[in-house]
């Protein structure tokens, strides 16, 4: 599989949906795969809260493969030696993308607390910019799970005409005040933390000191991400071996687990690119300025899957049911397909149980064949 | 209602599960109604985490009643025209009994963060000795929800002759890495924050400042106490409409709420004391000790009466079905009932949807007349 990572600049604004503008933007993003003659082979994943561009393959110096590797690669389900797969990360997040730690042109400092807010809409444009310099019309499909979905929703409704399959796994049409509150931990924990100093850390303290505030947000996340199953299957009541049962702080493994998997985080991701993209998943609804949802899903055109997860305690299978019956609604019944996947991952189900809907995304990419 | 305040303070030590010991500790408690000539008609009630020895009735200057007033008073399903209700607030708790607050005989100081660790064991222990100090021998019941459901199947595996109804709601034999985990957040939030100060905070600063870590963790178990459901139904999409929806901490009112109930938690709840009740809660297992569960449930001569409430999120429906599961392989099954509500405000039914199982508690107790 080829991969190759790009930045791509962009000297002109950004009109945002908050009236506000980036006056340029950069956008970094991996393709996997190789463009046909007709760039008629296109496929574009998009990324999670705290993904990247970087969705498949393996780099020398990795550990692990890209966030996706198990859907997408030569002979997987996002085919790689018949797709031209295209991942770019989103505008606000710390991966390379413009983010608040970029440098605003008009006052030549970072921006930090000056970022505008960023929704789902404008990361969508923006990758549209992207699509229009590479010469890319369309798409054979827009896939994603998570905020990830919520991209590829946006890119049916804002973008009719682009792509023919749109795949959206683990998400909602609006996000509701449940995972508002999960965030809502993670916006307090960080704005109360001492390092993160009203957004006027250090950097270099991230990777020295890390940031406790938004560890314990990002705990509250992973708790979101997982389920109450996979938790009990993965840890019991398992205790620590050196740690006493009596010690206050002595821990159970569970413990142990969130403590390694969230004060790594800090040393990898920006707490400012956490708050900004909190705020883009709060504030998404597919809905707004329209009078009712419906008739932000009656200008589909392209076919719409919908892939939910039994245990997912973030994004409910309720809320791909209420997208699905809504496209019912409108008499769509073609253009709409769902799948209710039992799983044992919680909302993590569409990285890792990738076996259990592959087949099926297979099916609805051959018959583009 | 006849209602009394009282504390009774043990001067002999009180030997703790952990092999440690309290000197000597005091125990904060109220009652409800009249005490009968022969002592037979106590009921007692167990309180959760953040709750108090203060259950019932309302004093002039409060706001609010006691937490579980729907239940407890006269004609109401725990009748104080029968019943002379007993609630003591549990050792670790900063209401008034021994708590990490308190003075250390041995030191003259504050215990802080030398306080040993509390299990549900001791505090029922303790309990148990104020019963023998007030000459009562027996209960009709021991009634309690979460926290308080532990407490009341402890009493029924360590003191079986004691209650002739045990009556647990919400709650679970052994604390699963769900729960954990959730109360982990809170541990990680209080201890890294710059006022808790390793646990030499000055109290007049929790009261002016308050304590942003275990505010963050009073909010995620907020969110655990409720329920995706009742969030959606009480806030929907709604914003405040004094904020910007492009500001980045704008707020949607579900946000608005859980700072205001969180912030003002550490005005009147001790982190301390927090981070001690978690760890308590964290350890209960029935079945410590024993080779199986099933060793611990073989003890109960009790009626163990079972309440679930189908959207808990904290300690669901199966836990509960366990317990009752346990005893119908003991061959157990007169001695056990169980009754789903078929509940939406989460954990928290059992303290706001009293009126859902409150004629099933009266049906119990009627078997006692």
């Amino acid at each position: 599989m080829k991969i190759e990572t790009k930045v791509e600049k962009f000297n002109e604004p950004l009109y945002l949906e908050s009236g506000r503008l980036l006056e340029s933007f950069e956008l970094i993003y991996e393709t996997y795969g190789e463009l046909n003659k007709d760039k008629s082979n296109v496929i574009i994943v998009c990324h999670a809260l705290s993904g990247s561009h970087h969705a498949a393959g393996r780099y020398a110096d990795e550990a692990k493969p890209g966030w996706w590797d198990k859907f997408i690669g030569d002979g997987k389900a996002i085919d790689t030696t018949k797709y031209f797969v295209i991942c770019s990360n989103t505008i606000g997040s710390s991966y390379g993308s413009t983010n608040p730690l970029s440098i605003n042109p008009s006052t030549k400092t970072e921006y930090r607390l000056k970022f505008p807010v960023i929704t789902i809409s404008d990361i969508v444009k923006a990758q549209m910019k992207l699509y229009e310099r590479l010469g890319i019309k369309n798409a054979v499909a827009v896939v994603g799970g998570s905020m990830g979905g919520m991209q590829a929703l946006c890119y049916s409704i804002e973008y009719p005409n682009f792509a023919k399959h749109i795949i959206a796994l683990a998400t909602t049409a609006y996000t509701r005040p449940w995972v508002i509150g999960i965030n809502k931990i993670a916006i307090e924990a960080i704005r109360h933390d001492k390092i993160f100093n009203n957004g006027n850390y250090k950097k270099e303290d991230l990777k020295a000191l890390g940031l406790p505030g938004l560890a314990v947000g990002r705990m509250a996340g992973l708790m979101m991400y997982l389920s109450p199953n996979l938790f009990k299957n993965k840890f019991g009541r398992d205790y620590v071996t050196t740690d006493g049962l009596y010690e206050l702080f002595g821990r159970f493994e569970v413990e142990k687990y969130l403590e390694y998997n969230s004060y790594s985080f800090p040393k990898f991701f920006d707490p400012l690119s956490y708050l900004y993209i909190c705020k883009t998943i709060n504030i998404f609804d597919a809905g707004r300025n329209k009078d009712k949802l419906e008739d932000s899903f009656d200008k589909i055109q392209a076919k719409l899957h919908l892939i939910a997860f039994s245990d997912d305690m973030l994004f409910f299978p309720e809320e791909m049911e209420e997208i699905r019956d809504i496209m019912m609604k409108l008499g769509r019944k073609d253009q709409v397909t769902y799948k209710l996947i039992n799983s044992n991952s919680g909302h993590d189900s569409f990285l890792v149980e990738v076996e259990k809907f592959q087949d099926y995304v297979k099916d609805i990419l051959k018959d583009n064949e």
